[in-house]
């Protein structure tokens, strides 16, 4: 990690690289051991050019006619995205979603321990959730201190958000995703990441309407495709 | 809609045209009139060149030194994406991740409603989540039928994933937006759409390692910028 000087990687190619890592890791499960910069761009839905370019950050080229191998790319992404090791992370809200995300496997599992989960409501406090006892939100200094937590995530009603947002830089938080429907505020040098779980909607519904319109489907039939 | 004839866009951006919506919504509420190439670009992440080139498959040109119209853009976006009607939606799983997607308010208030929700636990059948009644898995065929659903939403564990994309498939439904941790397979002619909940925890966790190398910031220290 401290063996080569970091350089400054364009955004758009940080934003790829968790895409990229994802499909690397499903081709190591399916045991498939080299990929072309054509596979991984049809795979992601970007043009291989691009693929060739984002990687070329991290020091990497594919080797003509064999292209790049698979686990040792995986290795590269992940120590670049600073996946080498464990960003515990604490969770404001232990509502429906809180407690969904406290749940899913995948973000100990990935690297992203449930460090702490807080709410305001008395009722929740106390609870275990995700293996996770549910603690004041008052306490999350002390949480943030003692598991070195840098990442905090907010899964609190749009009304809540930027309360939320304000207690966890406060507790000394240095990024931040957020669940919530509501843009938040925060101090410069503060990383906010939204997730909107309708984005992927939106796109799903281009192509319903794409498919309406060129295909003349009758809505709610079955389709051919399920024969 | 049927006023002109529809070209096909392409699908980098069609995956943008959702954040630059969402973007735009912010600037409308909050009185913003006009907007240019580069503040859009600024905002959303990418170069000025993409947002112009992106926009011009809607076929709409921002005016030089004036930019675009914010609430136009709105409009053309929204049409674009087929966003103009409503999208039933209908979850299958009715655990936490499926409450809090049934109970979110931003799946119906974006065009989403959510028409039913299904599960196979028979203590979960006849509760009410959301204002929706979950109704048992076998129902499928009757609420996409009867409500004329397109899109399908998997919210169970990973190892019920597969068979919850072959029962919406089955059901009728061509859209499928897949939350568990799990790689599902669909015909062709079906559209996949998969939210990884870690995904943006991976981009975040880039600028974390990024700063503890350039700042050597003390983990869990209250930082500078909550000052």
């Amino acid at each position: 990690m401290a063996d080569r000087p970091r350089r400054r990687i364009p955004e758009a190619t940080v934003s790829r690289l968790p895409v990229y890592l994802r499909l690397l890791n499903e081709l190591a499960d399916a045991e498939t051991h080299h990929v072309s910069s054509e596979q991984l761009a049809e795979l992601g839905g970007v043009n291989a050019a691009k693929v060739r370019k984002d990687l070329s950050y991290l020091g990497t080229y594919g080797v003509r006619g064999v292209g790049y191998e698979v686990r040792y790319l995986v290795y590269q992404i992940e120590r670049e995205l600073g996946l080498n090791h464990d960003w515990p992370v604490v969770i404001v809200g232990a509502g429906n979603l809180g407690q969904a995300l406290s749940g899913y496997g995948g973000f100990g599992q990935k690297g992203f321990p449930v460090a702490g989960v807080v709410d305001v409501d008395p009722s929740k406090i106390g609870s275990v959730i995700g293996g996770v006892r549910v603690r004041h939100i008052d306490e999350l200094p002390q949480i943030v201190a003692s598991r070195s937590v840098a990442i905090g995530v907010v899964a609190v009603p749009a009304t809540g958000a930027q309360d939320a947002a304000d207690r966890l830089v406060k507790a000394g938080v240095t990024s931040i995703l957020n669940f919530a429907p509501a843009v938040i505020a925060v101090p410069r040098g503060i990383n906010v990441r939204k997730v909107d779980l309708a984005l992927e909607l939106q796109i799903l519904s281009y192509h319903e309407q794409s498919r309406s319109t060129t295909l003349r489907a009758v809505p709610g039939s079955g389709k051919s495709a399920s024969a």
